[in-house]
């Protein structure tokens, strides 16, 4: 981005977890704000966030802290955002802009989307990118480098809007899309919930087995297990809110995963060799159009630092 | 590992693909064989071996492979040991030891111990390593450092023998364990083969639907799903064979899978959010576990190269 004048004058950040956080300090790199405002619910996240300066200023309530805000960005956990909506609505400024960057669309348009008075812009968005890391200390610049941003614009979202929100996300790094609620939430219940309930689930299975104990489990993880474990590592509160909101194309996704599962099982249990080998052939395809796409390297096992 | 004497004086590598190429690559970093000498079935793979060095001697045949061989390693399929065994019984020197790297040890046992003469050491084993990546061109020498290399003597394993061969893994830089063959099953069917059959599963859910294209699930992947593409992208005769030959564990382990699964589907069904909480806070435990056993980096999305 060129770094003539900020995208916007002030932005607000409610929530000052890894997404804002990482925001913020993309937002510095590229010069994209001139002053970020941020708040969170708990004291000893503000504390932190002050004594390590993650944003301009941080002060103690939402109501503060979107008071001449241009952006307000909702990024606290999709359950939390009706009560926030509601907390910063008579304090915006008109013409400004509301996102948020909760992981499922419909229940936060539901949620916020009364609450926005005339005048104000409430444009969705979603950045993919995160790691199994969380709270103030856990956010860096580049975490959107690469990674994708779906902008989920309601009816009637102003275009302009919607364009500067756009480029503020190319500036933090992100390729920018456009996607109504309902297919984003389709579209992330099979790339993202799905998977997250299917490794918490597979890690407490893990963990349940009294046969198994711990210790070998984590010794001997590197076989594959490891990798479910950082999924199944992520912020309990915000995949909690994810599964309550985004429950019918979970659901759906997870009927179709156990058909198939059921399928895999009964190839294994006849010893249908031909079944399981055209079945992983298959799989295999899909891996190389990640890399090609820039979505994650070819280097081996993620090119984990080796061991010295 | 004092490198004063080789710990065999002959090795031969039976397959030539990533552990047994990382194997040689590992041998020769320790100065842990004298000579190293490789086959594979396929000729194309010979062929690069031969072109890249990956062994000291490349032979056209597992026979003529094992002459005078000190230390045999079987890293085929599983499926395809016993008859490897039967080829290669006939020309063993008498005092050398039989190995294997298979992912699972009752199979192998049963289909390559019929076949060991008298006065050969057969000693399972299982080295705890890998990537997603296959072939000759696949191994490098720092594969398994760090990692853990499990081995299965059978009933009567000479002791010198057993230790001779932990001396040689641990001069791969594995950390070696003893363990019987039924237990090892049971342990891999938890860490590494419900996992990846898991994962195979999805990534082929994903593949499947229609509504959701390709593109998508590719251009999306790094809300998680493509930490389930990469375990899908492993060798597909490889775990077709595991599956047919673990079958009775992994059966068992699916269908703990599938009890809890279906338990945390119904959570959602019935939004019982603490439910979901406690188990998704749980499962963090896990993770930290296996971050102090020092088998995997806390780096954020392991450490992911970064882009430009």
């Amino acid at each position: 981005m060129p770094a003539e004048a900020p995208i916007y004058d002030r932005v607000a950040l409610i929530g000052l977890g890894l997404i804002a956080g990482s925001m913020s300090l993309a937002m510095r790199r590229g010069r994209l704000a001139g002053e970020i405002v941020g708040t969170a619910r708990s004291a000893e996240t503000r504390d932190i966030a002050r004594e390590i300066g993650l944003v301009d200023r941080v002060v103690d309530t939402a109501a503060e802290a979107v008071v001449d805000a241009d952006l307000v960005v909702l990024a606290v956990p999709v359950g939390a955002m009706a009560a926030v909506a509601e907390e910063i609505a008579p304090h915006l400024k008109p013409g400004a802009t509301v996102t948020d960057v909760g992981s499922v669309k419909r229940a936060v348009i539901d949620a916020v989307g009364p609450h926005i008075p005339e005048g104000v812009h409430f444009i969705p968005a979603h950045p993919l990118a995160g790691t199994e890391h969380s709270g103030p200390r856990s956010g860096f610049a580049t975490l959107f480098d690469n990674r994708w941003c779906l902008i989920v614009p309601v009816e009637g979202s102003d275009r302009d809007a919607v364009a500067r929100l756009e480029a503020m996300w190319q500036g933090l790094g992100a390729h920018t899309d456009e996607m109504d609620a309902d297919h984003h939430d389709l579209v992330l219940a099979v790339t993202s919930h799905t998977p997250h309930l299917i490794a918490y689930t597979m890690v407490g299975v893990a963990d349940d087995l009294r046969r198994v104990t711990d210790s070998e489990v984590i010794k001997y993880s590197a076989a594959g297990f490891r990798d479910f474990t950082r999924i199944a590592a992520s912020d309990p509160t915000m995949w909690r809110d994810v599964f309550l909101t985004n429950k019918d194309a979970t659901l759906e996704i997870l009927g179709r995963f156990t058909e198939e599962l059921f399928a895999l099982q009964r190839a294994i249990r006849t010893g249908d060799g031909e079944q399981l080998f055209d079945y992983f052939t298959h799989t295999r395809a899909i891996r190389r159009g990640i890399i090609e796409a820039g979505q994650d390297t070819d280097a081996p096992d993620f090119g984990r630092v080796k061991p010295e």
